[in-house]
C-alpha cells in the first residue's frame, strides 16, 4: 500500500499532466448525501483522516485538509507525518477554502475537481474564482480514481419494492404530484440526484449507503417519464416490470452526464441548486431554460402520509417497548455484570432485531459513559470502550429502521447515584424536552421561531448544548431529513414552515466536558389544532414513549407547570407502553414513571 | 374644487398625451419614509381615500385603489360614487397590484409612476412586467403634478443641531465609521435617501414630516466629502458653517437626480435596494459598478451610543413619571367629571409638554375606550370621541420626542371593575410582556428567535394579537426603526441579530371585536450579559416604569414565576419613579405596585 505521501506525489504528477494548479477533494458521494459508501472515501484515501466531515485541497506546493472543531484532534492525529497540512475551519486567522483557493490559485490558473462530487453552489463558486483570475476550471476528471488501485467498487447491492402498506401512496400518485407541481413552475423536465428524493419517489429502497437504506441512481422526471440512472444488476426482473408500468424507463448510472448534454433546446429543465452536483448543472446546454427551485420530493416527502403516521407510532411504540426493556436491564445489572458501552448497544441492538419489520439501525449508534457522553458524536470503539459503573450517566443515541419508518432515539440512564449537578442538568435537560414537545403555536410558524422553548431553561442558566434542537427525519431513508428542524440559528434547508405530518426530533441536551453529558431525544408528529379567528394552531404529537429517569431528576428545581409536563408525558409512557410488558416490568414501569 | 372623477378623467388625458397605459399612485414621499408629508399625499388627492396606506392604479378604463385590512371599510365609505374601485387586499381572489398590472398591461404598452415615489424594488418589478411585454416603464414625470392645482408646498420648516451632549458622536466619527464600511465592500461612494440615516450622520433634526424630525434631504458620501441634497433656506449660517468644517457640501434638493446621472465610471456605489427609490438607481449610468448592501448608517443608528442610553433612560423615567400622575388622575377622576378619549389624550399631552428638552409627540396619539380599544390603530376624533366609563378599559398609546431620545408607550387602564374574561385577558398582555422583557439569550439571535416568549401565554389559550411584539425605535427619529424587531413572521428589513444597545418595544396585546382591547407596551435596551464557554449571552434593559394595572389583573391564572416577575417589575417601578412624586402619590402609587 502506498504511503499519503506517495499519494500526495501522484496526484501531483497528474495535475502537472492536465495543467490543474489547485485540486480539491471533498467528502461527498455523486448525490449530495450526508453518507457515502467506501467508493467515495477519496479525501480519506488522500489524507488518511477518517472523519465524516473535510475536505483536501493540494497544489504543487501544499496539500491541506480542512476539517471542523468536532475532528481537530482526530485529524492532527491522522495526518501526522503525512505532509498534510491541517488548517482548523472556523479558527481565527485559517483562511476558508475559498480564501485559500482564491488567494492561492495564479493568475490564468486552473482549479480541478470532480464535478459530481462538489455541490452545484460550491461548483459555481470555484468557477467564480477562476474567471475572476482568468482561470478555468476542470470539472470532468476524477485525478484520484487514476491512483486508487485497489478502489472498493460501487455497492452492488439489490434494489427492492417498498409495498404500499408502507409507503402510502403509489408511485403513480407520487409522480402526478411531481409533475403538477413541475408545469406549476412551467417546468418540461426535472433532474434530481438525492436518494431519497428518488427512492421515496420510485417506493423502492436499498442498501448502497450505511445505515441508509438507498439506491446509487440519478432521476430525471419528464411529462410522460421518469428517466432512473442505475446498476440495473440491482433490479429484480419483478422489480423492474412493475416501475415500468409506472413509465419509468431505466438507463446506465452513468448515462445521465451524457444524456444531459443531449437536452432538446425546447426544455425548460427544474433543477435544485442546493440539491444538484456541479457536473450536471455544468453539462446542461446553454439553450435550455433553467429554472431553479426545490425539488418537489423534498417537501412532499416530509409531510408524512396517514399511513405513514400510523406505521411510524407503531415502529416507536415497539422501540419504545425494547428501550423499556434495556431500561430496566440496564438499571438492574450494571453492578452485577460486566456492562460496557459496546456491550450495551449490541444488547439493545439485539432486542430490537427481533421487532417485525425490522430492517437495520438507521445511523451508526452512540452508546457514551461518563466523560464520554459529554461529546455529542462520541462513537465507541474497541479501543476507547469503558465498563458502566456507579456514579455518571450512560448515554445511548440509537434508531432503528423497519419498514414502518424510522426511530431517533436518545435516552441518558443514570447509573446507581449521581451528583447534585448532574441531576440538575438532567432536570434541565428534560424541561427542556418537554417544554418543546408541548408547543402550542399558529400555522407558519418555522422550527427556528420554536427552538427558544427548549433552550430557555438551559439559558437562563448560562448553560446552552451546542447543536440544533431536532431535525427532520426520514420514513425509512435519511435519518437526517430536510426541510424543517428546530434550530435558533439559521440553517439553510431548514427553514420550512412546520407542516402538519412532518416528523421531527426533539433533543436538547447538556454537556460538560470532562464530566458527564446528557440528551434526551424524543420524535414528534406536527399536528393541527383548533383553527378560530387568529388562524390555525398547531400542535406536536410526542411518538416515543420512555421514561425520562427519575433516578437522575431533582423535582425541587422544576416548577409546578414543568411537573406536570413530566407527569402527563411518564402517565402517556405508562399507558402505551405496559400493554407490552409482563407484571414485573409493569411494576417497574409505574415506579419509573410516577408523578413526582 | 374638482371632484375625483374630474381629476381621474384629467389624469387620463395626461396619460394619453405621454402614451402611458398604466399610472400608478403609491403613498410614499421620495424618500421611502413611513410617515409623508402633505405635499406628497398624491394617492388622497387621486382617490380621496385619506389613510396611511394604499396605492392608486389607473387605467383608461379603471381606477383602482388597493389597500389592507385596516382600512376597508373607510376607504370603501371614501370613495363612494367617486368612481374609483376598491380592492381589498390579501382577500380571496383580489388580484396584487403587480398581478393587475401583469392582467391589464397591453403588449408593447408603458406603465408610468413617479420614480421618486417607488422603491427600487416595487419599480424595477414592474419593469421586469413592462420588459416582459416588450413595453416599457416610464419613470420621470409626476402627472398628479400637472392637475394638482393647489398641492401644498413641501415643508419650509428650519434645521437644527442635534448637540452633541444628546447625539454622543461628532457627525466627523459617524462618517468615518461609514466610508470604513465602504471601504470595505470597496464602495467609492455612497448614495442613501433615508431621511433619519441622513439627519443622524449629520447630527440634525427638523420638522418636515408629521410626528418625525427630520429634514427632507438626499445624501452622497465619497472619500472626501458628504454632498447633501436639500433646499438650502432650511440651513442658518451657523449650522452651515458647523457642517462644511464636516466636509459636508450643500446642493440643491432636486439636483440629486441629475447629478447621478454624471457619477465617473470608475465609481464604485454602494446603494441599498430596499432604501432607495427607483428613479435614483435608475438614473445610475450604466458603466458605474453598483454594489447592493445595506445602508451603513441603519445598523449604526440602531445601535445607540451609551449618551444615547443614558439620555434614554432619563427621558423614559420622565414620561414613566408624567403616565403614573395620569394614571393616577384617571383613576381617580374618570366617574367624577367628564373625561373623553381626546380630553384624557391632550391631559396626558399637557403633562409631557413641561418636560425638559421636549420637542413633540414622537407619534400620532392612539387614545381608544372600550370597543375603540379592539381596534390596534384607532385614532379618536371629534366624530368618534367617546367618554370614558365604569366597567371597560381606557387605552393610550402615546410617545413623547424629546431631545433625550423618543418614547413609545402604552398602557391599558380600568375604568372601575371590568369583566373576569376583561381581567384574564389583560393578565395574559401582562404575563406576555415581562416573559419578553426577561429574556435571557445567547448572542446572534434575531427577534424572531424571542417573539414565542411573548406569544405563549396566549398561543397555550388559542388566542393571539395580529401584529409584531416590538419594533426598534429611534432616538429622537423614527419611531419606527430597522434593523431588528420582535416579529414571528419573516418581515424584510427587521431580521438582524440583536445588538448590545439597540432599543426596541415590547407590546403584545389582545383585542376582542366589539368589546374591548387591551395592549402594555414597554421600551428595552439590548444588554450583554455573562460570556462564558457557551457563548455571549445577552438580556433586555426595562426602561419604561408605570404599573400595569393591578385593578385589571387576575393573579390566580398567572404562575408563580409570572407573578415573581410582576412584583419585580413593579418594585423597580416604585423605586425608579417614588422620588419624583410627592407623599401622596408615592402612597398611591405604593398601592398599586404592591406584591400579589
Amino acid at each position: 500500500m502506498s504511503s499519503i505521501a506517495e499519494r500526495t506525489e501522484k496526484l501531483r504528477d497528474l495535475m502537472r499532466e492536465n495543467s490543474i494548479d489547485i485540486y480539491i477533494i471533498p467528502t461527498a458521494d455523486f448525490h449530495q448525501s450526508e453518507y457515502a459508501g467506501a467508493y467515495f472515501k477519496a479525501r480519506e484515501f488522500m489524507t488518511g483522516f477518517t472523519g465524516s466531515a473535510g475536505t483536501a485541497v493540494i497544489t504543487q506546493e501544499e496539500a491541506g485538509l480542512w476539517t471542523d472543531g468536532r475532528y481537530f484532534i482526530q485529524a492532527a492525529n491522522q495526518i501526522q507525518g503525512t505532509g498534510v497540512k491541517l488548517f482548523k475551519m472556523g479558527e481565527p486567522g485559517v483562511p476558508t477554502i475559498r480564501e485559500y483557493v482564491k488567494e492561492t490559485l495564479q493568475e490564468g490558473g486552473t482549479i480541478g475537481f470532480d464535478g459530481r462530487v462538489v455541490s452545484m453552489q460550491e461548483g459555481e463558486a470555484y468557477e467564480k474564482i477562476a474567471l475572476d483570475k482568468h482561470g478555468k476550471i476542470c470539472y470532468e476528471q476524477d485525478l484520484v480514481d487514476a491512483i486508487w488501485m485497489d478502489r472498493p467498487s460501487m455497492s452492488k447491492e439489490k434494489a427492492y419494492l417498498l409495498e404500499e402498506k408502507f409507503a402510502g401512496e403509489s408511485t403513480a400518485s407520487k409522480l402526478a404530484r411531481i409533475r403538477n407541481t413541475m408545469e406549476e413552475k412551467g417546468a418540461t423536465s426535472h433532474v434530481f440526484i438525492t436518494l431519497d428524493d428518488i427512492c421515496w419517489t420510485l417506493n423502492i429502497r436499498g442498501n448502497d449507503v450505511a445505515y441508509t437504506p438507498v439506491v446509487l441512481s440519478y432521476a430525471m422526471i419528464t411529462k410522460d417519464h421518469m428517466h432512473v440512472y442505475l446498476d440495473q444488476d440491482k433490479l429484480s426482473e419483478e422489480l423492474r416490470q412493475k416501475l415500468e408500468k409506472d413509465t419509468v424507463v431505466f438507463h446506465a448510472y452513468n448515462d445521465i452526464y451524457e444524456d444531459i448534454k443531449k437536452l432538446n433546446s425546447k426544455e425548460r429543465i427544474l433543477i435544485d441548486p442546493v440539491h444538484l452536483n456541479y457536473a450536471i448543472a455544468k453539462n446542461i446546454p446553454e439553450d435550455v431554460k433553467i429554472i431553479e427551485d426545490s425539488n418537489p420530493a423534498i417537501l412532499f416527502k416530509a409531510i408524512k402520509n396517514e399511513t405513514e403516521l400510523s406505521n411510524l407510532r407503531k415502529a416507536e411504540i415497539k422501540d419504545s417497548v425494547c428501550h423499556v426493556k434495556f431500561m430496566k436491564w440496564l438499571k438492574e445489572n450494571y453492578n452485577k455484570m460486566e456492562i460496557t458501552e459496546l456491550s450495551a448497544s449490541d444488547y439493545l441492538d439485539e432486542l430490537r432485531s427481533s421487532l417485525e419489520y425490522y430492517v437495520q439501525p438507521s445511523f451508526g449508534p452512540i452508546c457514551a459513559y461518563g466523560p464520554h457522553s459529554a461529546c455529542p458524536h462520541y462513537s465507541s470503539t474497541p479501543e476507547t470502550n469503558v465498563q458502566l459503573e456507579e456514579g455518571n450517566f450512560f448515554l445511548t443515541d440509537t434508531g432503528a429502521a423497519l419498514k414502518e419508518g424510522s426511530t431517533d432515539i436518545t435516552r441518558t440512564y443514570a447509573m446507581g447515584e449521581v451528583t447534585a449537578e448532574m441531576k440538575k442538568h438532567f432536570t434541565l435537560v428534560a424541561m427542556s424536552n418537554l417544554r418543546l414537545a408541548n408547543a402550542k403555536f399558529l400555522y407558519g410558524c418555522t422550527g427556528m421561531v420554536l427552538d427558544i422553548l427548549a433552550r430557555q431553561p438551559l439559558w437562563e442558566r448560562g448553560l446552552n448544548y451546542n447543536h440544533g434542537t431536532g431535525h427532520g427525519i426520514g420514513y425509512f431513508l435519511n435519518v437526517h431529513e430536510g426541510p424543517a428542524g428546530f434550530r435558533w440559528k439559521y440553517v439553510k434547508g431548514e427553514t420550512n414552515t412546520l407542516e402538519e405530518g412532518m416528523v421531527l426530533t426533539d433533543e436538547p441536551g447538556i454537556y460538560i466536558e470532562g464530566s458527564h453529558g446528557i440528551r434526551l431525544e424524543n420524535e414528534l408528529i406536527v399536528r393541527k389544532g383548533e383553527c378560530n379567528e387568529y388562524g390555525q394552531f398547531m400542535y406536536l404529537e410526542p411518538v416515543t414513549f420512555i421514561p425520562f429517569d427519575l433516578d437522575a431528576m431533582d423535582p425541587s428545581i422544576m416548577t409546578e407547570e414543568d411537573k406536570q409536563l413530566l407527569n402527563d408525558y411518564h402517565a402517556s409512557v405508562y399507558e402505551n407502553i405496559s400493554p407490552y410488558l409482563d407484571e414485573e416490568e409493569k411494576e417497574w414501569l409505574a415506579n419509573y414513571t410516577r408523578a413526582v
